[in-house]
């Protein structure tokens, strides 16, 4: 098992309470666990900074509003989290790559206090071998319209809550069928996301030399009710200062057929191409690799 | 807060293992809480008596295998009952009315073992009061066709599942509007469930006197993607002994609008008559309480 550094929010601990995640330290009636009722985020930390911790912070609290879920400010996640790794650094070693996790839940039932809490632990070896071989992924079916966000605020669609049971289903599914991964389409037909990762498409144009000449970056818009991606919000703003168009959705299977490229993006497992979607090759290898090192390059330099 | 009994499943301790419930037994890193990946069932004991236990155990079972979970089986998780009830009775008192939550969790992450845990404790206040006074409710679209559940199984409809953030968040919402629950509707138009408790629709016919002629129970049809409902099911057996007409969905709106008596019925609450459907009273009130009667005491004596 992964080794993990758990920091607990607490009033009375401003920078946060570190305890043994090798010890139990949730309560059986916390809401988070008996109806998985709470918000999360996970980011990553590269030779020792925060990527992107302000735009996690933001769509925590949003994701909280949405659950109408009381959770602490930033400055004190931001505690908790200088903690954390100052913890990780003691006790397992370099802070070259480490995932944080931020969890706030519901609460023991009853008491009205939600339950907060920053992990740190070391990514998953597939991230890295995905992001560097691409993945095989499945279009499945998310069973709602892409037009329903707006009018069921109770679906919850667009925050990203600790129900993640139809999520990780899929990826047991699409793993079932020989592939990596998933991406969701709505019942009238849209593409939607991964359940752990935003849809990103290329198309582009190069002369005679194969030099590109033309690159669109393109991704699913957001009232479609998916979760506004972080990594997408970051990378689209660095690929326009590189000169790319950008473009929102709607997209449909036939687009993600027809691109240059199609990336599932995250914030741990980063910039990963799609090699297959239902079995069919996406884009012509070279021009696919010259797009993903563009833009891997683009994403590596953000903060 | 109310007091809770804890007995987890245990290969070392056939009986169950006995927890503090007030003392964290539960890891941060447990897929339970950081995915929402688990099942549970809520039962009741009366009396002593576990009610539908049978029942329970088999749609744990049967909510793991759509979750491809593997549980304990069905004698460890009544072993582990038995002790829990009896540390309640030592511990709290009387087993007049207990409530029995069984959880089964995907475990911590990495170890690829469940955690299993037996919970009892008292039912809610509401509970009571809202069976005997009944409950307004509010029709809230559940975003889903009724018929994806058999073409997308990675939606997981019909498992009972710890991920309820948005069966929450649409109680909530019911609040918000003034009602005490909702009834979940299809995105085209048929009649689901209620986010804790199954629909039930009644017909009757009197004669001159007020003497129930003719008496007919309805539920929405399985293949909508609604929960089996243990109560629904023993309920309808009883029902039929008792000569009820039986009949399954599909059912909309207009047939609870149009009805003689409309409940939701669940283990713990019991037989709930719907007082008021988006604002608008159900039935008349004196046929409403003689069948609620009828029902009620049919479902009391059931095992």
């Amino acid at each position: 098992m992964t080794q993990t550094v758990l920091v607990f929010l607490d009033p009375a601990h401003p920078d946060g309470r570190v305890e043994d995640a090798g010890r139990p330290t949730l309560y059986a009636t916390d809401l988070g666990v008996t109806r998985g009722d709470g918000v999360f985020e996970t980011l990553l930390v590269l030779d020792g900074h925060v990527r992107k911790l302000p735009a996690h912070l933001s769509r925590l609290h949003s994701s909280a509003r949405m659950l109408e879920l009381e959770v602490p400010e930033h400055e004190a996640w931001e505690r908790a989290i200088v903690t954390a790794l100052a913890e990780y650094q003691r006790t397992v070693g370099v802070l070259d790559e480490v995932v944080v996790r931020l969890v706030a839940t519901r609460g023991v039932e009853g008491e009205h206090a939600p339950t907060c809490w920053v992990g740190a632990f070391a990514p998953a070896h597939s991230a890295k071998r995905q992001r560097e071989e691409g993945v095989d992924v499945v279009l499945l079916d998310r069973g709602y319209d892409s037009d329903i966000a707006e009018r069921a605020p109770w679906l919850l669609l667009g925050a990203k809550t600790l129900s993640y049971a139809v999520n990780m289903a899929a990826l047991r599914y699409a793993h079932s069928q020989g592939a990596d991964d998933v991406i969701f389409t709505s019942s009238d037909g849209q593409v939607l996301e991964g359940p752990t990762s935003t849809v990103l498409v290329a198309h582009a144009e190069t002369d005679d030399d194969g030099k590109v000449t033309f690159k669109r970056l393109v991704t699913p818009q957001l009232d479609s009710g998916i979760l506004p991606g972080t990594s997408q919000g970051a990378l689209f703003a660095a690929a326009k200062e590189a000169g790319w168009e950008l473009g929102y959705g709607p997209l449909e299977p036939e687009d993600l057929f027809d691109a240059d490229a199609v990336w599932l993006i995250s914030s741990v497992r980063l910039l990963t191409p799609v090699n297959h979607l239902d079995g069919k090759p996406i884009g012509e290898r070279s021009l696919v690799k010259t797009l993903t090192e563009e833009l891997a390059g683009l994403f590596d330099r953000i903060a």
